[in-house]
């Protein structure tokens, strides 16, 4: 069985990360997600907690019928880097294959510190979640970005008060 | 849909884990299973990383067909006990009941800081990891308190050489 | 004897808060005064220590003659908001109601995770820190939002320095 | 107004503690009471919460007439303790003098990090709260080295059983 | 043997450091160069790893023929800004005099923690650290500031790209 | 130039490390020494500070002759010893081999972690840091397990004092 693993912050989660995670698991059987800076909720640029995120990620799998393949994981933050691949190591089992949206830090660590093969997925979706996050406060159109699931989600718990 | 939550070290994961799970999954129709202490390993009581017991249990599950049935979440200790119950309330979604082994730590800890219900499990399997962990050092009979799929991953991975 | 528990940063103390101690006073025969961020100082957003904060507010106390009816505690940040209740009632002794300046974190924090009843105290005072602190650095009036033996307090330590 | 300074985990406060701050009131106006370790609590060496300790305290205080001359003041670890009396000093209002019950750790740190004079007090009640904690589990009759407030108070919230 | 103790961020290393490194050892035999904020890497105000900034001013010190007369020592932060002096204590060998380049905070923490002595040092390159991370982004001459080899160092780690 | 890394916590530095580190300067033109558990101090099983450590390292490096090819860099725990190879290439610029002292947890964990290779050391001198630790405070004869120069700086320090 092939794994892999990719990790965001999921500030909230968007349409963009359901293509990443379709993509990666078009390539892999089975794929754990990674929570990234579990630790921190109720800030500007995070404000969900990890059981928030965890809620909105599973209710999308489960509506798209990939939940069983998939291993949601919290992933504080250590602040230290060039140590984060190995506290990434620490707490997700052994996969195969590193996802990312972008060329940017997290395949700059991995493939300097590990030997994990990083694979960039294509961006169908053109959209950030800070973008989203700006959107949510200054009244733009943000819940086309998300799925309908995830923006109900937020409504219920009034996640826009959470963020202004 | 009726929700729980059950934690552990799990160093290593045994038939008292395995039959405390089962019995919470007779009452609740998802169970949550913290994995505590996670960031540790490599040390005398805390021989196996987060990952490596996440392989365990999962195993384990998968044989028993209540894999779909649970999510499996590291929670780092924060050496901070009141604090504790919400931080595993971070971290893990919401759930209706907590069950515990004992008349410990956590149950006083829920008890006090929460309002969710805290319910121990009956005691099917009269056994610690600590006194496995002792037997894997001194060579007594461990292996037949572990599920046999735990009892080979530690083979596989050389656990006994982790802990002496 | 009913307790209760008011908690702000303090960057610095000023007639706001006091004014909020009194109301809490009003209620309750002793207020735990928790000091927020605690081991933060010499930081823009955090210019005054924890005992610097401790000496200004106590002053005020004496003036007013209510110390005695006041015990204040320095709380560190954990980062960790959803066990940051917890983490308060690790360090103050138990308290019966929890004040709060507005409808913000505080309170839903602590509606979220205890059963603590919360109260918001009236805005007497329209006057925030931040404000304060930015008329520090330029040179608005500041001193006009504190009690005087915090201005005092504030010349005699070189407080604009610290700001700015 | 002559201030000290006395430190001490408190776990549990016995009558050597008691003795100890009566003779630092002698000398000072006013003493600043540090709680050491205070994030820990619910472990061998660290039974009871900050706030335990701080209710146990004020109550012995008040009972004997000098609540009014203290302030208590918790001190969570840092695990750098070349850097502690710095760490003490954030969090607590200048003092003049260091009490300490002996030629240990606390007069070192202070003595080599700062200019405060550090004065041991003399033992005049020869107990030390790891004998106490070690009657408390084994039956010894550990309540004649309390202040008959705190052991009322360790009955009330059962103790005995934190420790064991 | 009279020895003393310069810290700075370094990020990047530049001439002004190198200025303040030489007039300090026209003052003392030998210097303590702290790396401070040594953790932190891969962010917007701290994009160099420890290792790459001991990299970058070894070599340098090694051109200027003063490498045998320093020894470089990463600090990492606390985040607790009075015990700062006690903790660079515990990490550097005892020095003589402190080494500043400002009246700034190092030096207040300093003499207000300790008795060593604090020199500030004279200004002759007119430059800070976050005003060549800013040209490096909008493409100002940033290497007309940075010793030859540390530009150099900057180009072969990809350093613009670490930065914007 | 072939550089190494070899790391211990040097409490305190032995006749075995300098042996340790002779060998690898046989192979290797420069070493990096990590003196870990970096910040712990004053307690039962980290006696002395990283200062002192690095401290009776230097002079017997320069006694040697052998200071100008070693950079001594002292390296903080993390507690997550997945993440600690990280960790340590964080602070410690890049080296060609690790020299361990025996097949234990640093071999372990860089051969996981990295593709750096791993080399034991012969083990010349029979001897530990924790059964010196053991003689300084039973009364053995110590002082022949360590370089003369670290045996009279013990002396100096009052290291039997911090021991026990």
């Amino acid at each position: 069985m092939k794994t892999g693993f990719y990790t965001g912050r999921f500030q909230p989660f968007h349409l963009g990360h359901l293509s990443a995670i379709k993509q990666a698991l078009s390539v892999v059987d089975f794929l754990y997600i990674g929570i990234g800076s579990a630790q921190y909720s109720h800030e500007e640029l995070h404000p969900f907690t990890a059981d928030e995120r965890i809620e909105m990620i599973t209710q999308v799998l489960k509506e798209n019928g990939i939940k069983k393949d998939t291993e949601i994981i919290p992933i504080p933050d250590i602040h230290d880097n060039t140590a984060w691949p190995g506290h990434v190591q620490n707490l997700v089992p052994p996969f195969d294959i590193v996802f990312v949206g972008d060329d940017g830090i997290v395949k700059e660590l991995f493939e300097k510190h590990t030997d994990i093969p990083v694979k960039i997925v294509k961006k169908e979706v053109d959209i950030c979640a800070t973008d989203i996050r700006s959107m949510m406060i200054k009244g733009g159109d943000w819940k086309k970005y998300l799925p309908i699931s995830v923006a109900n989600y937020l409504e219920r718990i009034d996640g826009i008060d959470r963020i202004s």
